[in-house]
């Protein structure tokens, strides 16, 4: 029995995103920003305002000019409120201003009130000296028009939709969403609301993965299942080919007889299966049929969810034009023994308590609940044992949607 | 000046959160598994299957009996593919299986292909001796029928959804969503998409909260810009009394006379002005208007964004019921110097690059910028200075969301 090298995972991340930059999606479209969240900007969004637009008080209190000032007490000439476009400042006299309202041309430092005293003519007294710029926000501090606020590939989140909103911008330009062709491979699938037969399961890949895709801003193609029939995979293959900018399919990936989705690539198509090193996970067919990429995930829950997260999702991050597509990842102290080494990379579906990873008890990759028990997964190198207290690698499932 | 004591954090989030407890929605709906991301679930999901619902092979091999077997080739007496209900296992004979395939009533073993050999006559030759249950994934491994899966008061994510859906269910029974007024203070804010006033400012909260709550879960009632004087304000509040699990306002929360929320609260509710030890934000409006709580955000884009994630999140998760509503956070490196103690907690915008915080250069609280640059907040303690190396508590963004 040979036994080739297995692929490390960064080398099958490079890869992709190789793929990924050959398949960029170039159409974008204007959306409101009301529905633009989880979507990626598809050109650099430019400043058309100063922000703030013009100077204003960071503070509740009285405008002055410091300038020659003797620190005497000075009259109140206007009142300023937020909104408000102020008149220049009378000289020798201050003004009334609220927090984020226009300093008055002519005023350069601000006093808050808790600092001042009003006299029984209406004059303030001012405690301190000031210097000039004192509780002035000035015009510009956050940009300055025609700067470049954020770059095309960011993804838009309430942050940045907040940026957009600050400009005055009611629309996003941005990156068309990608189409992905969802299948499942197997006999034995049945979908949720039907009766299970015998030596069926339910489908719960497709819900799954249509939810993360949705996440990732992507549309859904919902391709059903594919029975484990050649020519039928064929057929279905070269509807979605036109439709689809990715084909995404789970199952079918093993070398057994029963996969037909690799027996069909392999005829028509141009088929890369990759042993990877990873667990769960090991399979996983990457190649093209016609001009569509097929990215083929393994068919059990849990590697189906850790091959996704960890290559089809830079992959489909990639492909709108993200340039961050790696997760935030923690070194994190090991709350378990792990003392039989793997030849493979391990993702451990592990929960953070006190600081510590905890191991979920059944890392079957049968078994789903795992994940939805843990807070994320534990990166175990190749021929690695760990004690406890040792260091290992966390990603937060959070990163990965 | 009195200088009253600043509330800490935990202190003002414990407060939201007995405040939340009295406030628990116990409306529920059942929701197609494809609309109910980010929803919470109502009661807890019980298994009605077995997981897997029958023994299944792990891999493509062979099925046999290996009580009292002496090694002997076997003959092949069926085929069970994933999907199939097989018959009983023939004594003395063994049966071709795959991957997922029910393993037959009788056989309590399967040996992979790669350790087997067909013989002329088509007998299959076993390369080693084998154990009872080796490659077979036993009935109920996952689960057992009747079982808790998941908690009443779980966030549904993907995985979640996916629990669901393997046990063949289309719906799941979630808590109604939170209704939230979101209304912001302030004669300056001008909605985008119409022309900046002198003084005025583009309205950013709004877009940032909107998202930031769907994300949560919750229904937005858009209640506008309201206008800095107090009788427009009672009337708009009694409309929403009856209309909103929770008024959520930015901005009108600082003492100055322009203030006008504070108030109406003061008059007509039972307001409290809490100082919180927290940079950016500081004061925060919490209280009641007639039976609907009130949070009053402040209005510099990242003190509300600060607030809003450290404070009315867990808020507003909690009156949907869910339990662990504390971000993930993590010890992280610091990669700059932060030489003046502060008497408020401070979160900055920080970055990690090459596992250490860095600090965006403004850290005024009027710069949203900076958040959207940031992958996450770093915790500052109260009167707490720091050095290149020292570590400070980090939380991901990621997970306030």
């Amino acid at each position: 029995m040979s036994r080739l090298p297995l692929m490390p995972v960064e080398d099958a991340i490079d890869r992709l995103l190789t793929m990924a930059e050959a398949q960029w999606i170039e159409d974008s479209e204007a959306v409101l920003l009301s529905a633009a969240r989880q979507r990626v900007l598809a050109n650099d969004l430019l400043a058309t305002l100063d922000l703030p637009p013009w100077p204003n008080s960071a503070m509740d209190g009285y405008a002055l000019n410091v300038d020659g000032w003797d620190g005497a007490p000075l009259a109140v000439s206007q009142q300023v409120f937020a909104g408000q476009a102020p008149e220049a400042l009378a000289p020798g006299t201050c003004a009334r201003i609220f927090t984020g309202a226009p300093v008055p041309p002519g005023a350069n430092a601000v006093e808050m009130q808790e600092n001042t005293e009003v006299l029984e003519d209406g004059r303030i007294r001012f405690h301190q000296p000031l210097t000039v710029g004192t509780n002035i926000r000035p015009q510009g501090q956050e940009n300055r028009a025609g700067e470049v606020l954020l770059r095309a590939g960011k993804r838009l989140g309430p942050f940045e939709l907040a940026v957009a909103a600050a400009q005055g911008c009611t629309h996003v330009q941005v990156v068309r969403r990608p189409r992905v062709a969802l299948l499942s491979t197997g006999n034995e699938l049945v979908e949720p609301g039907t009766p299970l037969k015998p030596g069926s399961i339910y489908n719960s890949n497709r819900t799954l993965l249509s939810h993360w895709l949705s996440a990732l801003g992507c549309d859904v193609i919902d391709a059903g299942v594919l029975p484990d029939e050649p020519r039928q995979t064929r057929l279905q293959l070269e509807q979605l080919q036109h439709a689809a900018d990715l084909i995404l399919t789970t199952g079918g990936v093993s070398a057994g007889d029963a996969d037909c989705l690799g027996q069909v690539l392999r005829e028509c198509g141009k088929p890369l299966l990759w042993k990877l090193s990873i667990k769960p996970g090991k399979p996983l067919t990457v190649g093209h049929f016609g001009s569509v990429p097929v990215i083929g995930l393994p068919g059990n829950p849990t590697s189906a969810l850790v091959t996704f997260g960890l290559l089809a999702r830079p992959y489909l991050l990639r492909i709108q034009g993200v340039e961050d597509v790696e997760p935030l990842s923690f070194p994190v102290s090991v709350g378990f023994p792990w003392p039989k080494a793997g030849s493979r990379r391990e993702y451990l579906r592990v929960k953070l308590q006190a600081g510590r990873a905890e191991l979920y008890p059944n890392q079957s990759s049968g078994v789903l609940l795992g994940a939805s028990w843990a807070d994320g997964l534990l990166e175990i190198p190749e021929d690695c044992t760990l004690q406890v207290g040792d260091t290992a690698r966390f990603i937060p499932f959070s990163e990965l949607f």
